[in-house]
C-alpha cells in the first residue's frame, strides 16, 4: 500500500535531539471550563496547596492547581534524563495498512523505548526529580501491574532517591518479574497489605487472606509517606499534573507530523486513568480549543470498566479507602471492582478530571471495547509490525484497525494516529490465554453500575 | 563527564533509513586463512552442496560455502522488513562514563528494538526469506533460551510461512511467556523430547524424565524437517551464512561512527556460538585483516563455558546429537554440559569456524568471565542507563567496564564500542537469584574439561 505519494514518509521518523520540546504544554490554559477543582472531603471547599503539602512536593502542588500558565519550561536535567529513551519514535504502519488493505494513513506513536515498558517514565522522572530537587530522601508510590512502579524505581536510581514501593500482593505474587525488575534498580518492594502500617495491619487482621488492592497499597504508600521524615507521595495519572509532563509525547507526535507534513484527522488512546491519553492529545486539542484545527479524538476503554461511556461525571474519590480529596470526573463509583481483566492499567474506577471535562463539553469521543477483540487487534498487529504490544495499548490498536475498515468501506484517506504505550512482556498470562481460547470478559450490567453508582458521596452545592 | 568536545555527540546516533546498509559483507572474503570446510564425518571429506541440500535451503548453501565474495547485495524485501526494527541506534553510555569517572568514551550499539529481544532477527528474516523464495510451505528449528524460536516465529509470521519450533523441555517449561510469545506469532511449539518424533520417542522411553537438551532438540528439528515435504531446517548462529547476515550490525555501527568522526580502539562482544560478536566486528575485522587500520576485538565469554580461553581448536561435532558435520573450532567437546548458568544463549560447547580461525591466527582476544561478577555490572549499567541488559549481553558490558576502569587508571581517553544485543525481561529468575544473594557460578576444573576434550573425533589427516 506504500504509494508513490508516500516515499518520502519512512517507517520511522526520529526527531533530533535538538528537535525535542523543551517545555511542556498545560492545556488547561486553553479550555473555557476549566477542570473543577479537587475538594476537601471534610469541609467541601477546594484543596488548597497547603492542605495538599503534607503529601505531595511543593513545586508539583503547584503544577496541579496552575490552570493559567500555557507552557511550563522542562528543568535541564529532566530533559537530559529523557534523552535516555527520547525522542521516542512515530512509526508508518505500512504492514498494517497493507494487512487491512486500507486506504487510511495509519502512525503510531511508539513510546515504548525504555525498560519500563511504559510511558509512564515521562512523569515518573519529573516528580521524582522535584522531590530530588526539594531536598527529600525518598518517595513512597503504590503499583498495580508494576508500570508506575517500575518507571519511577529507574527514575529514583538515576537520582539517587530512595523508593517505597507498595505493590498490591496478588501483583506481587503473579508477577515476580515486574517486582524484580524493580528490586533491580535499588527500589524497596513490600505486598500489600503489609504488616509494615497500621492501616496495612488493620486491612490484614480483618481479611488475613486478602490479596490486596490499589486502594489498600494507596492507603499504605501515603501512611508510609507520613511517617517518615523526608519523604512524600506521588500518583502516576489521574492528576493534572501527570498529564503536564505527558503532554512531552504529544509534542514529540506533533514535530514530527509537521517534519513530514502530515495532518491527522483521529487521534487515539486507550484511557485507564488519563495520562497516556491526555499527553497524546494534549498540543492537538490545544489546537481545537483555540479554534485553528478540528480533530476527533477517541479514548478507548475496556468494557469491564466503562467510566467513560457509562459512568457518572460527579465528584467522587479518588481511591477506594477513601483517603484521598475529592475529585470531578467520569466515575464509576470508587467501590466499582472491575473483573479480573489483564489491562492492569486501565482497571481505575473514574478518570483524569481534564479528560473528564473535554468529553463532558464535547471536545472528545470515547468507546469500549471487549477483551477478545482487543487481544485479537494485538494478535494481528504483532505479526505484521513486529511489535507485541500490551494489553492497555491494545485497546487503541483495535479502535485504530476499525477506523482503518470503516476507511476501507468509504474509500476515504484518512490519517490515524494512536498512542502505542506499552509492550506485553510481562503481560505473557493474558496472551497465554487468547492463544489458548481460555480468555473470557465480564460486562458489568446497569443494576451492577447502578449500585456502584449510587455509592457517590453527596455533591458539592452548583 | 561530557566534555565540549562531545558537544556534537548526542546520547544517539540514529542512521536515516537511506544510510542503512544495502549489502551484508563476508569477512572471509579478506581472510588470508579462510575457516577450515565442513566435513562429512562419515568420509571426512569436505561436505558439497548437494549433500546439504537435504537439510538447508539452496541459497543458505551457497552462502555457506562461499570464501570469495565480499559483499553480498541484501534483497530489497529483507531491506524493508529490516525497516521494521532497524536502523538501530548506536548509544553514548555518558551516564555510565560519568559514573565510573573514566576518561575512555564508551559506546554500544543497541540491538534491541524489536520483540525478539535480541539481535537474532537479522539473520531469521534473511533464512525465511530464502525458504520462501524457494517455494517451501515452512522451516523446522530449535530453541533453547528462546530468542531464536521467536526471531524465527517473527520472520514467519511476516512471510507467512509455517515454523516447527522444537523447545528444549525446561525451557518450554520454565519460560511460558517465551513460549507464548512464539504461539502469538503463529508458531508450533513443541517441548523437546516429544512424542511427534523417532528420536523424541526413543530418548523419551530411555530417560522418561528428561528434561531435554539443545543436542535432542537440534536432533527432531532436523528429523521433523527430514519426514515433511517442503520443510528445511534452520540455525541461528555458528554458520558462515548466520555471521554474514549479522554484519547488518557492524555495517550499521561503521556508518554511525563516521558520522560522527569518532575511531574505535576497543570493539567488545559476547560469544556463544559467535553470531552477534562475528556480526558486529566483521566489517571492522575486514579493515584490520586488509591492513588499512587496527582495532582491539575482545570475546566475552562465560567461566562457566569457556571455549576459546580453555578449549581445543579442533574438528567437532556441531550438535550434542551428533548428527551435524564437522566444524573446524574451539570446542569444549560436543558432550561438555554447562552448569546451570543464566545465560542461555553463551551455553554452547563450540564457537563460530570463522571467529575461531581469527582467534587462533591472533587477530582478536578472548576473556572469560563469572556470572556474579557480569551480574553486577548489569545491575549498574540498569541503574545508570537505563536498560536492563539480558545475561548474555552482560558479559560484554563487564569487560567494557573493566577497559574504561583500566583507563581511568592510566588516563587514557580510549574509545570503546560494545554490542547490546539482549534485554532482560525473560530472564528476571536469574535477576531474581541476584538480588537476593542466592547466585552462584560453576567454573569447569581442568580435569573434567580434559574428560571432554578426550571424546573429540578422530581428526583428519593434516
Amino acid at each position: 500500500m506504500r504509494t508513490e505519494k508516500d516515499k518520502n514518509i519512512p517507517y520511522k521518523v526520529y526527531l533530533d535531539e535538538s528537535e525535542m520540546p523543551t517545555s511542556w504544554y498545560n492545556v488547561r490554559a486553553d479550555m473555557k471550563t476549566k477542570p473543577a477543582p479537587l475538594l476537601n472531603p471534610g469541609t467541601m471547599e477546594p484543596m488548597k496547596a497547603e492542605e495538599l503539602a503534607g503529601v505531595f512536593c511543593e513545586e508539583l502542588i503547584a503544577q496541579e492547581l496552575d490552570d493559567d500558565t500555557r507552557d511550563y519550561p522542562i528543568p535541564q536535567e529532566i530533559l537530559d534524563f529523557y534523552k535516555m529513551y527520547r525522542p521516542s519514535p512515530l512509526v508508518r504502519a505500512y504492514w498494517l495498512e497493507e494487512k487491512l488493505q486500507t486506504p487510511a494513513k495509519i502512525y503510531y506513536k511508539f513510546e515504548v523505548t525504555n525498560t519500563s515498558g511504559s510511558h509512564k517514565l515521562n512523569s515518573a522522572t519529573a516528580q521524582a526529580y522535584y522531590a530530588k530537587k526539594q531536598g527529600l530522601k525518598g518517595v513512597t508510590t503504590e503499583t498495580g501491574a508494576g508500570q508506575w512502579g517500575t518507571a519511577l524505581s529507574m527514575a529514583c536510581a538515576y537520582l539517587d532517591l530512595d523508593c517505597l514501593v507498595y505493590m498490591v500482593k496478588v501483583s506481587y505474587e503473579q508477577k515476580p518479574f515486574r517486582r524484580e525488575v524493580m528490586r533491580t534498580y535499588g527500589a524497596t518492594v513490600t505486598a500489600s497489605p503489609s504488616d509494615t502500617t497500621e492501616i496495612g495491619r488493620k486491612i490484614l487482621a480483618e481479611n488475613p487472606g486478602t490479596t490486596g488492592s490499589l486502594g489498600c497499597a494507596i492507603s499504605e504508600a501515603v501512611e508510609a509517606e507520613l511517617v517518615r521524615d523526608g519523604y512524600k507521595y506521588v500518583l502516576g495519572s489521574v492528576l493534572n499534573q501527570v498529564l503536564l509532563h505527558q503532554s512531552v509525547i504529544g509534542l514529540e507526535t506533533q514535530t514530527a507530523l509537521r517534519k513530514i507534513g502530515v495532518e491527522p484527522d483521529i487521534i487515539i488512546g486507550c484511557a485507564g486513568g488519563g495520562s497516556n491519553l491526555g499527553g497524546l492529545i494534549s498540543p492537538f486539542m490545544g489546537e481545537k480549543l483555540r479554534g485553528e484545527k478540528d480533530y476527533r479524538f477517541i479514548a478507548v476503554e475496556p468494557a469491564s470498566c466503562p467510566s467513560f461511556t457509562r459512568g457518572q461525571f460527579a465528584y467522587d474519590f479518588a481511591d477506594t479507602g477513601k483517603v484521598c480529596p475529592l475529585a470531578k470526573m467520569y466515575t464509576l463509583g470508587s467501590g466499582f471492582i472491575p473483573s479480573a481483566n489483564h489491562a492492569g492499567g486501565l482497571r481505575y474506577h473514574g478518570m483524569s478530571p481534564i479528560l473528564s471535562q473535554l468529553y463532558h463539553d464535547g471536545y472528545m469521543e470515547a468507546v469500549a471495547v471487549e477483551q477478545t477483540s482487543v487481544f485479537e487487534a494485538a494478535e494481528l498487529f504483532a505479526r505484521c509490525e513486529g511489535i507485541l504490544p500490551a494489553p492497555e495499548s491494545s485497546h487503541a490498536i483495535r479502535v485504530a484497525i476499525d477506523e482503518a475498515l470503516k476507511c476501507k468501506e468509504t474509500g476515504e484517506e484518512k490519517t490515524i494516529v494512536f498512542g502505542l504505550t506499552g509492550t506485553g512482556y510481562f503481560d505473557m498470562v493474558a496472551y497465554e490465554q487468547f492463544n489458548n481460547g481460555s480468555m473470557n470478559d465480564y460486562i458489568p450490567t446497569d443494576e451492577e453500575l447502578a449500585k456502584y453508582a449510587a455509592t457517590l458521596p453527596p455533591q458539592p452545592a452548583e
